[in-house]
């Protein structure tokens, strides 16, 4: 890359949430990144509050923002003939804002080295490999979600208090159907993975040998899942079927140790993952 | 490229649900594919029902099958010295399998020319541009799955029948909130896309003058929604504050046309798009 990019994630103030996904790839990979959790400021990038100038609508955060500075936007523009227009010099190099987690994974993956063993694969191999790291961050964000909706089924804009009776019936299913399932496609896939490297010690990943952005997803995901639901995930444990899945889970918390033991790392509360005991096993 | 590729996709028979984005992008493409709608068949690529020699396990259809025939694979073969304990002779050549609509999307997009003025770009102008086609299309499914959950808020394991109460309620404020704002943030992509194309004739696509993934996404799920809330989108479109995803559709429908009226396009029913009158505007 001849450009210096700077990175900026705007999220919420005080809730890991879907932020922690793109948090985890910068802590990862030790690429320094700010936090702005400044509502009124980064909500002029929302959809119906826009300034002029940014030209593209977000639904919501996170967004990421990615800097490139005068000097570097500067060689870009001398480089290029037509661009006089998009450059932004007002902020002092060239702005440009990616929202919906799983484009600023796929955005970042390649920039922060967590494609993994995938990014030394060519042409089609390397599509494929890239293809199935992205469909397990997708399942993982499918579960994120489907997490949220145990306790807002009904409306993301009421509160739980006034969806409780459906917020149980949604997380009994959630526990008994939906968990279950997305654990075992978590598990079948490092079976597989442990299957190829053919030794207990390397296939330990979800995709190749290498860490990528597809198992901080699906550990951020088990993490939170582990504070929402501690009776519901004990048992899972205890039934053996996800031994694959628990330990992925104490290796990438291994891996991230320094900065999940830093004041970096948000508690979970009332965001995406929240513990209401009613809502877990009895 | 120097492999022909060949694509399957799997899905369930019958309906459009999640398959239709997929096939769109083939059929705006005009590039050939075959449809796999054999659920005991398909059945065997999926978590817990995996085939032995099958290396990715699947959450869930829609699943695209990429088959590279035998003469093609063996010149892979012939070019790569450790790959041939990947290489499924059984079967012809090769397969790959990748799921999650949004992978499947990303990975078909630039083998089918559907990125639009994002593949006539470079380095971080190129990434970013995708990044904007795929949280675009982040936001078409998010919508489509919001649209899913109208009817089945609590259990998609269980009946419509058993969940209405739920079901009018969710349905309530995604007709008043959600659907609104999910409108509102492709109204203002369109928008601004117009406000940079400086006329009424062109700036007529979500990302860009040329037909991308994101418009046959953001196509799909309005005109899905067009058949499930006929009622709430007639009163949105009297609004007047949606005229151009309106227009956009109606840009789209004309230009798959032949597609929409052949008999490949499957109609809507009882999968993600279903039209109950009690969950609809009064």
């Amino acid at each position: 890359m001849t450009t210096k990019e700077e990175y900026t994630l705007f999220y919420w103030p005080g809730i890991p949430g879907r932020g922690e996904f793109v948090r985890l790839c910068f802590e990862k990979a030790g690429v320094a990144y700010k936090d702005n959790d400044d509502v009124p400021y980064f909500s002029k990038l929302l959809s119906g509050k826009q300034e002029d100038g940014v030209d593209v609508p977000h639904f919501a955060v996170p967004i990421l923002g990615v800097h490139v500075p005068a000097e570097a936007s500067d060689s870009i523009k001398k480089a290029k003939t037509d661009d006089a227009a998009d450059v932004k010099h007002a902020s002092g190099g060239k702005w440009h804002y990616i929202s919906q987690t799983p484009a600023i994974l796929n955005f970042l993956a390649p920039r922060l080295g967590l494609l993994g063993d995938a990014d030394k694969l060519e042409g089609l191999e390397r599509d494929v490999a890239i293809a199935h790291i992205q469909q397990l961050c997708a399942t993982a964000f499918d579960l994120n979600t489907e997490t949220h909706d145990t306790h807002h089924p009904v409306s993301v804009s009421s509160f739980y208090e006034d969806q409780k009776a459906e917020a149980k019936k949604r997380s009994a299913d959630f526990r008994q159907n939906r968990l279950p399932k997305f654990l075992g496609v978590f598990e079948l896939t490092l079976h597989k993975q442990r299957e190829a490297a053919n030794t207990e010690t390397t296939g330990r990943r979800l995709v190749g040998t290498q860490t990528t952005v597809a198992d901080l997803a699906v550990y951020q995901v088990i993490d939170g899942l582990l504070f929402a639901f501690p009776k519901c995930m004990q048992h899972l444990k205890q039934s053996g079927k996800y031994d694959r899945v628990f330990a992925h889970h104490d290796d990438l918390a291994a891996e991230l140790q320094h900065y999940l033991e830093s004041d970096r790392r948000r508690r979970y509360s009332n965001g995406i993952f929240r513990h209401y005991p009613e809502l877990d096993d009895e």
